[in-house]
């Protein structure tokens, strides 16, 4: 839903992945060498045999940042969205979907070289997810896709930690938030997961001082970025390093830091959980449009909170009918 | 689940077709002109105009034999399958796919050509679905595709009326007929459609005197293709022109019938109809288990019941999960 002037609530930059998702059983995990609840990247040779021992499985648009620029338009916000895909089937599935939820899709597609980028996601009878991503295409994404005008237009530029595993994508990130700061605009980051806090704990910290106004993460990002064992002293130091963060705590709801203020939000009720996948960027749909729409601080969480709760009922990360009733469900809490 | 001997309860021949599955309104329906609650075969260009249209989807291996097979695989049967794909990604999906739920699959894919074909389901509020077909590598489906080895060593071929729908794959169909009935095994159609009956109606009355036992087929295709308005007379006709057919009829249940034995099932209770995709299709995976188990035929209809429900409740034509309990359930009902 963009008006045409490269004007948008958000700008995402992410891994642009499509997710091909199955029940497993913990054993089938642990033969695959797989560690639960968390992210590893592999190649292709390793993808292809992991995909030879997984059940039948579904395909479906993920991407941690897409999935929450998906959200922000599904609230209403205008979105857009910069990643790499190739020009083949499952890049063609890519653009449809996040185009069809009304984000901007701009980024010219690779001609040749790697394939479109596959996460498969086991999920376990818990609900946990356990992913495996081959970046494929992604790691071609650069600089030179970073359309300025997008930037500069854009209230807040989004971008997801695991851009940082890949030389291109990280200057691509550095240029969208020198951008993004030049034209007075805010720069937001996503910690992504544990494991990536682990492989770039030195670099983040800087990161964060130097070039991010806003910081999303888990207890458990937060706490590892910080090397600390309890999430108090993680609030703590966050709060030196940033404007703002939002930090999520599972079914203990999440915390919003400012260098002034705290704020505890309670966690939304979910009738069932079947599938924790895209929570966190669910979350961060929910405050990125709150914190774009004006809503104070509280409002914001408890829509981030309540957008979050909505896809932990279904299977996958992307949820296909409005969610503008969160909005007035938020604002009325 | 095979034995590496050849040797099957079912074989299935269908064209091999990955599902593109999205939620739709009526008015986007009428907008793109699709007859609700049909088939429609349509052309690349109308499928890639028809995919601009739609809503933000997910992708999983589809094509009406193929689901029916994947089910007998999920209900302990040992099944094979026999479809064209293409060396595509969406070729690869559906090869996972139908091995991963334990069906052999062994046709030689295309390696150049048209791509895989794709089956746009468009999933209305009232869980009926209205689907538009690119064909793509399947009109390469011929008699060469036919392992008579396979088809010599199956309890049941079993071949969709959609096939009908090319001359390639409508010689392959003859000759796996011969084959089967050469070796003194059955041969089952599924009438697919009632748009499928009326392309073809004359040749499939030929098709039914001369080379098929089973026939499956839901109220609508059967009394299109005897052109009577009234079940009953289907009845009549059926019993006349194979030694079983089995009808189905909805929340009515299903009739199975020989020319000898009427036996009318009762529907198996549903809690909530999600989305009616490949209830006909699980039908015929519960029957053909049971045929090829010697089941009584009120029990075979019984577990064709059970299985179909089971179908109904959720998104999509494939179960991710064993149904064996079903077959425990049906011996005991």
């Amino acid at each position: 839903m963009t008006d045409g002037t490269s004007s948008y609530d958000v700008v995402g930059l992410g891994n642009a992945i499509v997710d091909v998702l199955s029940e497993a059983e913990d054993t089938l995990l642990q033969r695959l060498d797989l560690a639960k609840g968390t992210m590893t990247l592999v190649d292709e040779t390793r993808m292809n045999s992991l995909y030879g021992s997984m059940a039948a499985a579904i395909e479906s648009s993920g991407g941690s940042a897409a999935n929450t620029l998906a959200a922000v338009a599904g609230l209403g916000g205008d979105a857009a969205y910069i990643g790499k895909v190739q020009s083949d089937q499952l890049g063609e599935i890519f653009r449809h979907d996040i185009r069809a939820t009304g984000v901007s899709f701009e980024t010219e597609p690779l001609k040749e070289g790697p394939a479109t980028a596959r996460c498969l996601v086991f999920v376990t009878p818990d609900a946990q997810r356990t992913m495996a991503t081959y970046l494929g295409a992604c790691v071609e994404l650069g600089p030179d896709d970073v359309d300025e005008a997008v930037i500069k237009g854009s209230k807040i530029t989004y971008m997801e930690g695991y851009l940082w595993d890949r030389p291109k994508a990280k200057e691509a990130f550095l240029k969208a938030a020198r951008v993004a700061h030049d034209a007075g605009r805010q720069v937001a980051l996503s910690l992504s997961d544990p494991f990536c806090v682990d492989r770039w704990r030195t670099e983040f910290l800087d990161l964060i001082d130097g070039h991010v106004d806003i910081v999303i993460a888990n207890e458990a990002e937060i706490m590892s970025l910080y090397q600390v064992d309890d999430f108090d002293k993680a609030v703590g130091e966050v709060a030196l390093h940033c404007s703002l963060a939002a930090l999520t705590r599972s079914d203990k709801g999440s915390v919003i830091v400012t260098p002034e203020s705290r704020h505890v939000i309670p966690a939304a009720p979910v009738s069932k959980v079947v599938d924790t996948t895209g929570a966190g960027d669910l979350y961060a749909a929910g405050l990125l449009y709150g914190l774009t729409h004006n809503m104070p601080l509280p409002e914001a969480g408890t829509l981030a909170g309540l957008v979050a709760a909505e896809v932990l009922t279904r299977y996958g990360a992307r949820i296909d009918h409005s969610l503008v009733p969160l909005v007035e469900q938020a604002r009325a809490a």
